[in-house]
């Protein structure tokens, strides 16, 4: 393995620094082609791991990072700077993932991280009752409440799918982890490594002119698994965030949890669309081709793609050969890697094991990480009885039909489901009785519910929650999207109790 | 071992019923005398706790226990069949728990328990954009928010030292997780079961009027430990919430983390308090007679017991000697239990094994579980060298005086201390300077930070917060005094994407 240059630093204190021992370099790959990209990146030792966390935890106590006008100040300027570097950005993200560069990397999600940390600056100045700080004056008993940071930095790790909105040192929680006064370190993430070191350059810059602490945000590409796990029981960091796969996320959740640390993980979910009989009476197709649609966005690697549609009664084929017919004629999607691919085709070989059958796609079809748009359909009994298998998050341009002979095979199985970022119904003319049946079993297990819309979208809106109970994420009290409540997530609950006013900080005062 | 008589039934499904399986009773012991109290309560078999997890799953899907208004009903109804009976409630306490009749359980963690019932029923009837349920409406998007029940029962078990208001089936916890609209399940405690018997009984009462689910409240009063574990596991439980000891906290939470549910727990805490250089010059002797006094309240079991006292600067002398005078002439305090007495006993060892020198008290005082009053003191080098077993929590009426030469001492011991649920500082003239440099490192670590005033009283005002950085409690984002914020804790963020306006919870439509 030869590298052509290796950029062996991380943003350490407010330096760019080389790292310490020896672990080799590790380079992205262009899963449009198959092939290696220059130069490579360093992988950290503990010892440059520890320097981030004491750094951090100073950063916390400073008293320039308990100014809200500085944190605004610094996540604008922030913003300002990507803006100005958007094309090679964007470029950069659409080499390393194989995203489309037009419009979703140059303009939809480089705009959604822009308004992101705008939004975080606004809701870091913001000290009114309304914001996240949660003022409580109580003249009566001199005891005042509000919210305030952690204490110490937050560790913030990003997903594959989302290399700029969710990026940890550019995304909803670095925002969030900011905006509320706590420092961060961010792990980049191994597919993209060249969009991450550029995304920091952009913070390193605007922390210099913030006023704010140097270790304020700190980045590193990064580390062993088994690092990684003890940064977050290191004493000094206060929390992690973090979007990514099931397994990855559990062993962080456990990790955060024997140590006492807060985390908020995205972790999983399957999404399931409900199609209910007077819906698929009346528009089976389109229903079908909206499921296709969404099913491929991304390549079908969102964390809300609706991996399983369960058309309930009679006269759902037609909603099934919609879909299959809209993605026949869809090319081959790009997954982010090759260990994508074959992740992908072992779940599929999983899935028709279990009894599902192949109605179009089912197969890696190169160059690079493609894979073909795929539909599989199964009966409901024997859905029913491989529920495990069959009910299982596919990170790729695959989608579930199940036919569902009416409301109480429905009601069944809903009432498995595990904890899901989403769910969905279609409805039509009839459907009333049937929504009252099913959405009680429902609701209370997704954090967003739908009607007649597929739940690829996730508008950046406070009434946004992109959370839901576990397994979709570690805590169903939470949202990643939707600010100020996603601000909220990384504070604790402050009293002070018969506290001086000269001792208030400003907004109690 | 003989009973006179065996109360065997636990209120399961709405019927008071007998437990399964063979374990023997257990009774209550009066800790002024050390007398069996008559009758013998059940221990729950693992099949009992099963029924009332499935049970209560099916109260959380009952569409009567979506409607605010039932609840809060319910609450209000509760209150006032409790307020019936107060004065038999009062007295089994005082015999169970040894705590004074007057004013203290008759009157003031009575009235509180009904305070905090009466506020859970008005948080329940608030749909209000300033309630719990935090309604976001959204017109141009659709998109909606809320925050709704978990769906499933909460599991709610109280501590030994409030036997009334923070009982699990009356308590804080009980009021909030009920307020929120979840089920739950009141696990007794076993030092005080008649009182829990009671307090289930005008539960029941208040159900059978509610028109919500019989499974809405039910109550057992003991369990082997590994088959409360296994409940908190239960797919139908959906929570936890948890005041008591570090140990049981810490093996609840072990199985709450694994199972993925979330638990509020409220653990322990030594709750130091710092008293500045001026406020020692000025005030020594007041100080020390307040620290006394508020070590003697409950006999020192108040969860915001101030265990440690830092002086700090010359002439601290005098707050000692008004903190031993004051414990000398108190008379000796009832602990609840012989196994309270006995961990005190092997507690004020470590202490004096690792330096600490007993001032005065020291030791067990009969009939009952009684305690001489206890004043220990160290020198802050040894107290630094022997931290982890002088800084822990010692439950009784036993406080530690730690004199620090200056403030660096003082910050390198607040830089020290685990997550409190309060932590005080008193000041006097010329402390500023003093509180800027203490207070950035002690406010992160504590939920409630007070300024020359003992930490005992605990209002229930909104901007209490009775909560703090792990190991105090389970998570720094929570409080379980205080609402509608104790009322959010047990519910789940929820959003409503395009949700037709008929299928909306009325306070979004």
């Amino acid at each position: 393995m030869r590298y052509h240059s290796v950029m062996s630093t991380i943003l350490s204190d407010g330096v760019w620094t080389r790292v310490d021992g020896d672990h080799d370099p590790f380079q992205a790959i262009d899963p449009a082609t198959g092939e290696r990209i220059d130069p490579g990146y360093p992988v950290c030792s503990w010892t440059d791991l520890d320097r981030l966390a004491v750094a951090g935890s100073r950063a916390a106590g400073h008293p320039a990072n308990q100014d809200p006008t500085r944190i605004a100040g610094f996540l604008e300027d922030y913003a300002d700077r990507l803006d100005a570097r958007r094309e090679a950005i964007a470029a950069m993200a659409h080499r390393e993932t194989g995203l489309p560069l037009e419009p979703r990397l140059r303009v939809v999600e480089f705009d959604r991280m822009l308004g992101q940390l705008r939004q975080a600056a606004a809701a870091a100045r913001d000290v009114g009752p309304d914001s996240w700080r949660s003022p409580i004056r109580d003249e009566a008993t001199g005891i005042h409440a509000d919210r305030g940071p952690l204490g110490g930095p937050v560790l913030t790790i990003g997903p594959n799918n989302f290399p700029l909105a969710f990026h940890a040192v550019s995304g909803g929680d670095f925002a969030s982890a900011i905006a509320a006064g706590n420092p961060v370190i961010a792990k980049g993430h191994p597919l993209h490594p060249g969009t991450g070191a550029m995304l920091a350059e952009c913070a390193a810059g605007a922390l210099v002119d913030s006023g704010l602490h140097p270790a304020t945000v700190q980045f590193f590409h990064h580390c062993r698994p088994e690092d990684g796990l003890r940064l977050i029981a290191h004493p000094a960091v206060a929390a992690v965030g973090f979007t990514g796969s099931r397994n990855a996320g559990l062993a962080l959740k456990a990790a955060a949890d024997a140590a006492g640390k807060p985390s908020f993980l995205e972790m999983s979910s399957v999404n399931p669309v409900f199609a209910l009989p007077g819906a698929v009476s009346a528009g089976a197709e389109e229903i079908g081709a909206a499921w296709a649609g969404s099913i491929l966005m991304g390549a079908g690697q969102f964390c809300t793609k609706p991996g399983i549609m369960i058309a309930i009664g009679d006269g759902s084929e037609p909603l099934l050969e919609a879909a299959v017919s809209a993605c026949e004629s869809a090319p081959p999607g790009i997954l982010f890697s090759a260990e994508g691919v074959a992740t992908l085709q072992s779940g599929l070989r999983e899935m028709t094991d279990a009894g599902a059958e192949v109605r179009c796609g089912g197969s890696a079809a190169g160059p690079g990480s493609r894979f073909e748009a795929t539909v599989l359909a199964v009966d409901s009994n024997r859905f029913a009885d491989r529920f495990e298998v069959l009910a299982s998050e596919r990170f790729g341009p695959v989608g579930l039909f199940v036919a569902a002979s009416g409301m109480d095979e429905a009601i069944a199985i809903a009432g498995r489901l595990e904890g899901q970022l989403t769910v969905t119904m279609y409805t039509g003319d009839g459907d009333d009785d049937a929504w009252d049946r099913l959405a009680p079993v429902l609701r209370s297990r997704c954090g967003r519910l739908l009607e007649n819309k597929m739940p690829t979208g996730v508008a950046v809106v406070p009434s946004m929650v992109h959370g839901g109970p576990y397994p979709a994420t570690g805590h169903p009290g939470f949202t990643a999207v939707g600010m100020p409540t996603s601000v909220a997530r990384f504070s604790m609950a402050r009293c002070w109790d018969g506290v001086a006013a000269g001792h208030l900080p400003s907004w109690l005062r």
